[in-house]
């Protein structure tokens, strides 16, 4: 039975998630309603992890295995026709069938958009987080410096996380200025669930000086958290590839 | 009295464009209702133009005359929070007795944005023009040329237009590329009803070959329109400044 592997791109904005979740609808739901509408099909799509409700993605991938030829342009074409304006399929492939979206993945890069301004952007603000207060760049650059490698990310992680290990591996952690805009681009082996938001907060906890950079050395050493870490807003954060 | 000049941003999808209408809600209405709700005045604002339903702006101008002294940041925050997430006041000025936001323009700054793809993109779609035929930039390039300078435009002007001449001049043309991003920066004295996304939509016809260069003389000729200016949608338009 053929494997297929999708790229998926969307604005995160109005669903609880990529996961089922019983309160609203989730970026997976439509997907699989997509390839039941095209196919007839009811199945479960398996993707390289979740994001939380109101996080983007430019390439978030899912595979999944049918018993129906079709060419890999028509898999594209005809679930993006059944896809609402805000989720699009980017890529269909098919792929080994020992390619698994989550087992497979070497790597993802997540970046998060800091809009730093006294003035809210109604043409920004579903992609961005507002920061209002001058942010020490310095500072932060020191501070993410100290993420880099292979650690124990257990201070950066949510209290639903399930993860059975928190050690994960930041290969890179790059501050990039465009006028008003700051991004973070975060590239890693793996990610603790708001492990991305609680690193951004806390950056920018660090940047408008409301913690010490050595405060980065201290939550990797110990996962109790005196000062928890301050988690960024769902809405800057942006899941861009993943990588296999 | 003083004369209040206001800079406002707004994402224009929810709208039916800045003028008041009956089918729907402006963002004029939205801003005079903002007034109100502020000072308990109710009152008429008069703008650097109008925009159409679904275009958006990053610095649309407008003014008013108001019996109430407050300082300019208390107009700015004040009325933000009585706007909606996609309208924001930017600017609050006091400005001379004899300013005036329609009359005393002297140039705008359009910025129209078309995403280059096969695949529409939830991420842009709110702010740009998918076209997925290959464009040739060197042909845009010539036609956006021939409507520098001082011409008589009523070619690019659709029927519902009210203008009592039409003639305009154009500052300057600028087809800038960022990536699958094609911006078309176009500053000029003053536009016509629909003028920069009927320029758009002939100079995206000219590059991608569905009509020749050529055309654009002769569309300058004569307000007889032989083939039609083709209208770009509204979406991938933005009025990013009005100077004074």
């Amino acid at each position: 039975m053929p494997r297929i592997k999708l790229t998926i791109e969307y604005d995160g904005t109005n669903y609880v998630g990529w996961q089922m979740q019983p309160n609203g609808i989730s970026i997976q739901h439509q997907v699989e309603n997509a390839i039941l509408r095209l196919s007839g099909s009811e199945l479960r799509v398996h993707s390289s992890g979740r994001t939380d409700a109101g996080v983007h993605a430019g390439g978030m991938v899912c595979h999944f295995d049918i018993d129906r030829a079709l060419p890999m342009s028509a898999w594209r074409e005809g679930l993006n026709r059944f896809l609402p304006e805000d989720i699009v399929i980017r890529l269909a492939e098919e792929v080994a069938e020992n390619f698994h979206a989550r087992f497979s993945a070497t790597g993802k890069w997540y970046r998060y958009t800091i809009f730093r301004s006294d003035v809210r952007s109604p043409l920004l603000s579903r992609n961005s987080w507002l920061v209002r207060q001058e942010l020490d760049i310095d500072k932060m650059r020191q501070a993410a410096s100290g993420l880099l490698g292979e650690h124990d990310f257990a201070a950066f992680r949510t209290s639903g996380c399930a993860a059975k290990t928190t050690c994960r591996e930041i290969y890179s952690l790059d501050l990039l200025e465009e006028g008003p805009l700051l991004y973070v681009d975060v590239k890693g082996s793996g990610f603790l669930k708001n492990m991305v938001r609680m690193m951004v907060g806390t950056l920018v906890d660090v940047g408008r000086n409301k913690r010490p950079v050595a405060d980065i050395q201290a939550m990797l050493a110990t996962d109790i958290q005196a000062l928890p870490a301050f988690t960024a807003p769902a809405r800057g954060l942006c899941l861009m590839e993943v990588w296999y």
